[in-house]
């Protein structure tokens, strides 16, 4: 018998998992089991992504030969290079990517395998291949070339060196890396739950991956550091005086008129998300190093004036938002930054689910009308 | 709290749904109300894509309308045209069904919105394109053009005439229409459902269709209906002697290895699968036709099989395989087939998701270690 509907499956058990664990009582994220307060900031997201896709904190070694795995990873293949320039310039970026992944399988020699060791192999692949599919939709849609990447910096840095096309300060590479650990995983959010219920079909992880880049695409997931972004860029634009208050009166305007404000409240977090905590101080910082904080300001205010009339708290979206922005990445290539981190945690999501499948094929409650007799089309 | 875990989801309620209705003890699907029993061979396949998309039966004039955004949306778009020629030579039937929807959205004027009307555009516009998409593949691959579409023929006359290149005869065109009734939609079958999961972030209808296409392509979904024809063909193959001999005890020989018999079978249907008696009727008439019944009666012997054997009933994969193959349909495109007729439900489950949405993320049982104490890599 079927058990009683929960709308939206809120609180209903979906898949086990040894990858993430949120505590949402206590505001508590953890990593196979280590609290992401420890691992922000201490830990490289080429760590991260090892330690959720092959199971363990890498030793050195081990981390030098994924590094190599990584390096080899960020080749393009020869299908995504024929059809990047026409996809860069008539796909939205997350459209874009969606079909650059989706083309990507073409060139991997373990497309068809969902054996361990070939997973593990394209999971560092794809890991390795998102940042720089970024980078060359960017720069192909600007008209220009993608520099090479620098083995002297991290995946975070390459990334910035190559979006951007200038070599990132040391500190702001430092605090990409910081962000892609924070995104890295999250349990069953949407995107990572797609993945799932498409690899459980045993389908193949590129399938899974284009299935989780699509999802993330939704403004109610991924699209909303975006969505903060505009509403922060509206707000300064259309400010008479100051800003800040701008943003307090505009935000209480919108909550009265019944609107959601972006990046606020999470299904699972009854307390504040403990990466929100990150990404604050992180925003603070890089404001104070612009010389300008006119939108952490505006965010702290827009914070403050959520929490004292809803009394919900920012979650990883809000303060991502001025992060990215200060980090000089255009604000319709935020979701994507999303992407480059989560690719870790979906493609370990991938690999756990084909290691003990079972066909993920739910029920439904049907609420339509019953025992209708078909007229054919000519007395109808 | 969240709820007892249940592996898979299996008797989960995950939504509500007016679309399709399914009663797995007496064997009974309907759609909207009306048993699959008197749809089958009586109505069309445009009729069934209209009544779930657009929630009733349509009157001739209404049914004109929609023939006639039909015929419009049957035109590829200018993104999806140029690339077509290198995707049908680098990636396999499904994987370029995926990649050719995503690029699809590019030139969908309405891509942007998940209005009502705009998802109704969209899911006449997908329906339309998904049998051009699989032709054009085809002839891609094999070097030659794709027939005009004939405005006298269906759906499925015009994909039997652009696949094939030669004009069906009547009958084959109403078997296959009738193959696109029977498959049009099945409730929260893994596909749809990652369709749903993924329009639940209110991201767009070609994401969560391009997810569906990827959930679809595994071999415990829609990849069952070729795994089917290959068996059957090896087992002709190999045959010492009499094909349908062999195909009893080979299917004998599996069975005792532990070896899943492909076509077999139903998370839902405790009895007959009811499409099933339809397609074995089919595949019967058009064995016959054929004057070949080898794969029909080879298929007959290893239903009895494996009733006797494992009291398991062919579910709609089994004959659909024997169906396609006596249509001239090539094997590798048996589940791009399918996904010509799934296209109307997971469009019209799009169309339901974003009426009335609610965000689908669950929770996840954590089953790794506790409590890690992180060391930094230096004194790993």
């Amino acid at each position: 018998m079927a058990q009683q509907p929960s709308k939206g499956l809120a609180d209903v058990v979906a898949a086990a998992t040894a990858l993430s664990d949120i505590d949402g009582r206590i505001g508590r994220l953890s990593y196979r089991g280590y609290d992401i307060n420890q691992l922000a900031g201490a830990a490289t997201f080429e760590e991260i992504a090892y330690l959720l896709q092959r199971g363990a904190a890498p030793s050195r070694a081990e981390l030098a030969r994924y590094h190599a795995e990584i390096t080899a990873g960020r080749e393009l293949g020869a299908l995504v290079s024929a059809d990047l320039p026409t996809i860069a310039h008539r796909q939205e970026p997350m459209e874009a990517l969606r079909t650059l992944v989706s083309l990507a399988s073409a060139d991997d020699p373990d497309k068809d395998s969902n054996a361990p060791d070939a997973n593990l192999r394209k999971g560092a692949r794809l890991t390795a291949q998102q940042p720089v599919l970024v980078a060359a939709y960017e720069a192909a849609r600007n008209g220009r070339t993608v520099p090479d990447a620098d083995p002297g910096l991290s995946l975070a840095g390459n990334f910035l060196l190559q979006v951007t096309g200038r070599r990132p300060a040391e500190r702001s590479a430092e605090i990409l890396d910081a962000c892609l650990v924070l995104h890295a995983d999250h349990t069953m959010n949407a995107s990572t739950f797609a993945a799932r219920v498409c690899a459980a079909t045993l389908s193949d992880m590129h399938s899974a991956v284009v299935a989780a880049l699509g999802t993330l695409k939704g403004p109610l997931h991924g699209g909303a550091n975006e969505q903060v972004m505009r509403t922060l860029e509206e707000i300064a634009k259309n400010a008479q005086d100051d800003p800040v208050e701008a943003a307090g009166s505009e935000v209480t305007a919108r909550l009265g008129r019944g609107e959601k404000i972006m990046g606020f409240g999470h299904r699972v977090y009854k307390v504040e998300d403990p990466r929100a905590r990150f990404l604050r101080a992180m925003a603070a910082e890089l404001a104070e190093a612009a010389g300008d904080d006119t939108y952490y300001r505006m965010s702290r205010r827009i914070e403050a004036t959520v929490l004292a009339e809803k009394g919900l708290y920012p979650n990883v979206d809000f303060f991502a938002a001025t992060v990215y922005h200060y980090l000089g990445i255009p604000t319709d290539l935020f979701t994507p930054v999303f992407s480059v981190s989560r690719m870790a945690g979906w493609t370990a999501h991938v690999i756990e689910q084909h290691a003990d499948n079972r066909l993920i094929r739910p029920d439904s409650e049907y609420i339509g009308e019953s025992g209708r007799a078909w007229v054919p089309l000519d007395a109808r």
